[in-house]
C-alpha cells in the first residue's frame, strides 16, 4: 500500500465542517466572525510518550488528547485538526486501531481532520488542532490575580501511579491498575469545562509536565506567587477511588510526587475569584467534571507548599523537562 | 539548558501578526473578514527528507519553505506557523543555524511563528503553516478544465540531479553542483507567483514528489487528461544554466527522468486558459519568476507524454512515494 492509498483508507472522510479538507495541498477553514482561531500543535514520540506497545486505539486518542486539552485550556470549541505521522513501516491493523481510537475522540467532540502528512521514518505524530473562541474571551496564563482560588479538575497524580506500577517502580492492585492506565493512555481533555470557564476563570492551563511545575507558567505569566495546600491534592488522590481505596497504601511522599509533580493527567489548573466559587462550582457540575480548591494565588512571587497543619512545607519537586 | 529555556532563546520572539504567540496553551489568530484560512503540515525526517549533515540553516529554511510552498500552490499569503521540533539533544551551534534559516525565510515572509512543541526523540521536524486566501478564490486542484495549458515555474528536476550527484550517482562540475544543491537544500517558494495566480490559473500544485505523479493530482481531482511536451521539461532543465550548460552532458534519459519525476522542486504546476497566455506571464514577469508552457489538459482521462516530433513516448515515471 502506498502513501496516498493509506491516506485514503485510513485518514480521508467527507468533509463536515471546514470549507475543504484532506486532499488539497491546503486545507480551509473560515472562523465564525467575532471568533479567534485557537492554535496548537503536540508531538508524540515513541519511548519517550508511550510505549512501543501501547494499544494502537489508545494512542489515537492519546494524540487528539493531548491537543483537545490544549483548546480546553484556552476556553475554546474544537473545530479541525490536522495529522502528520511518521510511521517504520505499514502496519495496517496497526493504522486501523490508530485511525478509530483518532476518530471516536475526533467525533466525540465535532473536530475534524483536514490535513497533514504522512512519511516514512520513526514512529512520532504530530497533531495541530484548531479550535474557536470568541474574540477577547480566551483563557490565558496570564490573568491570575491576587487572592484568586487555584482550582483543579480531576485527579491529578493518576497518570503517574500507573506510569510509575508500568515501570515496575511500584504495585497497584488489577483492577486499580487498569482504572488508572486508562487515564494515562486515554487521558479525558476537559473540553467542556474549559469553555464553561469562559468569564469565571482568570487563568488556566492543562497539565501536562506536573501540577507545580505547569502552575508555575502561570504564575510566571501572570507575576504572582502562590500557596497550595499540599494535602488537598494528597487527599484527592488518597481517595481517587473509594471502592478500591487504590492509593490508600501509598507512602504520602509517593502522593505527594505523584500529586504535585506527576504528569500526564491533562487535567485543567485555574484560577478563579472567591466570590466566584459557586459560579465555578456549577459550571463544572454541569459539566459533570470534580473540580476541587487547592490554594489561592499571592501577591508575593514563588509558590509555597503548605502542609495538613497549615506548616510551611520544604518540598521541591521537579516537573518534567525534555532535555533537563 | 532545559526545554523551556530552549523555546525562550532560540524560538520565542515579539509577536507581530498574530493576536497571541508563542507561550500560552494555544496561539490565537484572527483572519481578516472575508478571508479563509489556508492550513498546510509537513513533517522533516533525517535520513528521508535531509542528509544527518545538512548545514542546520538550510534544514530550518528548507522545513518552512516546503510549508510555504503548500500556501503557493493555494494561492494564499503566509501568516503565521507552528513548529514542532523532535531533537536527539540540545546542540546549541545546530539550534542557532536552524533558527537563524528559519527566521530568515519567516522573516522574507512576514511569517510568524506561534506555537509548537519540543519534545527529546529522532530527529523529526513538523511545520504547519497558515495562510490567507480570499474566500472562493484559493487554487484549487479540482478547476483544470480540458483545452488549459499546462504550466511549470523555474526548472523542475534541479533538485533531483543535486540529489544523484550527492548520492554518487551522477558527476556535476564543482560549481554547477553548488549551484543545483541550493536548489535541492534551500528551495524557493513560489509564494508571489501563487497570489499573483489567482483569477488566472485553474487549478495548481506544488512540486514535491515529481512532475508527473503532482500533475497526476490534478488530473484525477479535475476528472481530465493532460499531454505532456517531455522535451519542453527536458530543454529547460538542459539550459538551466546558459553558462555551466550544466545539464548538457547528460544522457537525455537521466534529463527526463529528472525532469519529469524528480522531486523536492518546490515549484508549481498550474493550469490557464489559452486565452490568459499573456496575462499569466506578465503575472510571473511581476514576480520575477520564470514559467514555461509543457503540455495541455485534455477531455479524456490519462497522461499522454509527447516527444520532440509529436511521436508518443511510451515512458513511465515513478514519482516518489515514501511507502512504495
Amino acid at each position: 500500500m502506498g502513501e496516498f492509498d493509506l491516506i485514503a483508507r485510513y485518514f480521508t472522510r467527507p468533509v463536515r465542517r471546514a470549507d475543504l479538507g484532506v486532499g488539497d495541498d491546503c486545507a480551509l477553514l473560515a472562523p465564525a466572525p467575532g471568533m479567534q482561531l485557537a492554535v496548537s500543535s503536540d508531538m508524540l514520540v515513541e519511548g519517550r510518550h508511550f510505549f512501543a506497545d501501547v494499544d494502537p486505539a489508545a494512542l489515537g486518542h492519546k494524540a487528539l488528547a493531548v491537543n483537545l486539552s490544549d483548546l480546553a485550556a484556552c476556553g475554546a470549541r474544537p473545530l479541525a485538526f490536522t495529522l502528520a505521522l511518521a510511521l517504520p513501516r505499514v502496519d495496517e491493523p496497526w493504522l486501523q486501531g490508530f485511525a478509530q481510537g483518532l476518530f471516536d475522540l475526533a467525533d466525540a467532540h465535532r473536530c475534524e481532520l483536514v490535513g497533514g502528512d504522512t512519511t516514512a521514518g520513526p514512529l512520532n505524530i504530530c497533531v495541530t488542532i484548531f479550535g474557536e473562541v470568541p474574540t477577547g474571551q480566551a483563557l490565558l496564563r496570564s490573568g491570575a490575580r491576587a487572592g484568586d482560588d487555584i482550582w483543579v479538575s480531576g485527579t491529578p497524580g493518576e497518570a503517574r501511579l500507573a506510569l510509575d506500577a508500568l515501570r515496575g517502580q511500584l504495585t497497584l492492585p488489577a483492577a486499580t491498575l487498569a482504572r488508572l492506565r486508562a487515564r494515562l493512555e486515554r487521558p479525558t481533555p476537559r473540553v467542556a469545562l474549559g469553555s464553561a470557564l469562559r468569564g469565571l476563570a482568570t487563568s488556566a492551563i492543562d497539565l501536562s509536565d506536573g501540577l507545580l511545575g505547569d502552575l508555575g507558567h502561570i504564575l510566571k505569566a501572570s507575576h504572582v506567587g502562590a500557596t497550595i495546600e499540599a494535602h488537598a491534592a494528597i487527599d484527592l488522590l488518597a481517595s481517587s477511588d473509594q471502592q478500591e481505596s487504590a492509593a490508600g497504601n501509598f507512602d504520602e511522599n509517593i502522593l505527594m510526587q505523584c500529586a504535585l509533580a506527576g504528569g500526564d493527567d491533562y487535567e485543567l489548573a485555574f484560577t478563579a475569584a472567591p466570590a466566584l466559587r459557586q459560579a465555578v462550582q456549577a459550571a463544572a457540575d454541569g459539566c459533570g467534571t470534580r473540580v476541587t480548591r487547592i490554594g489561592s494565588i499571592t501577591p508575593g512571587p514563588g509558590l509555597r507548599l503548605q502542609g495538613r497543619a497549615g506548616q510551611a512545607l520544604p518540598g521541591r519537586f521537579a516537573s518534567f523537562d525534555h532535555f533537563a
